[in-house]
């Protein structure tokens, strides 16, 4: 099982959005060389969150990314199901209906148990990943950053950052 | 992000043999058959258990796979390790350090807080598969298999298993 490089890249970008001023906006030029990425590749993990609703874009000289919504309300849940979709990791396939001797139809109403112990667990995955917002991991961020490192980076991004209208 | 269908077999597999006699023991082609699967694949599964610790085998006729201890020690999340491996879903590639202005190493010292929100969560994942024992699956089938099926499939089962010494 593994996440796809492609989370760890959105989750990043959503951070820096999340500590960004009010009406600012990166491109994903911007985000990519800020986080030493691929700039194609981020460009898919960017339109992942655009298309989820959890950044809004817009084009051109001064455009970019911004979250759409306030950052206490974009959780890591968000941002992971984003990129990886919402299907279960867990597929259950049925195979207890291939035993030699089946059971009335009406017992298979039911998630198997195996199925059903399975799909527990990743609820449990996902509702510790909804206790994550972007508001926290960039105030996290801007807690452990020593204030000097951070604050050259902050004018490094407001010296590329664009405005949305 | 998405579970082999090896996960599935292989819990099924151990699930039935949880609910074997003392000392009985399946083939892998018994195995494939009951579970309608096909032998090459799952051979693979069982080896994956084998090499985890959770099975034994005994070569040749009246041989087979057992569990290698008792049911109530063998958990969910043995089984999904024993296929999946052990490497967290998330790999933390430290993009952290890619911003234009890095930290003294120091600070690199505990794990980004991505990252740590991304175990944490695995984490809950994990904890929560510990929880399901192979003998709290095999007990409920054996309560939601209607009594006559149920009897009719470890029948089925007991005129092809074999015996360890």
């Amino acid at each position: 099982m593994k996440l796809s490089q492609g989370v760890e890249w959105a989750a990043h970008c959503a951070t820096v959005l999340a500590a960004l001023p009010e009406g600012a906006a990166l491109s994903a030029a911007v985000l990519a060389e800020y986080h030493g990425v691929p700039q194609p590749y981020l460009a898919k993990s960017l339109q992942a969150l655009s298309r989820a609703g959890i950044v809004t874009s817009a084009q051109g000289r001064g455009g970019g990314y911004r979250l759409a919504r306030p950052a206490e309300q974009v959780t890591l849940l968000d941002v992971v199901t984003a990129v990886e979709g919402p299907e279960q990791a867990f597929r259950c396939a049925e195979i207890r209906r291939n035993a030699p001797h089946a059971s009335p139809e009406a017992c298979y109403s039911s998630p198997c148990a195996i199925a059903a112990s399975m799909w527990t667990a990743e609820q449990a995955w996902r509702d510790s990943l909804a206790t994550v917002t972007m508001a926290s991991l960039a105030s996290h961020v801007r807690d452990v950053v020593p204030a000097d490192v951070g604050e050259r980076n902050r004018a490094w991004i407001a010296a590329r950052s664009g405005r949305h209208p």
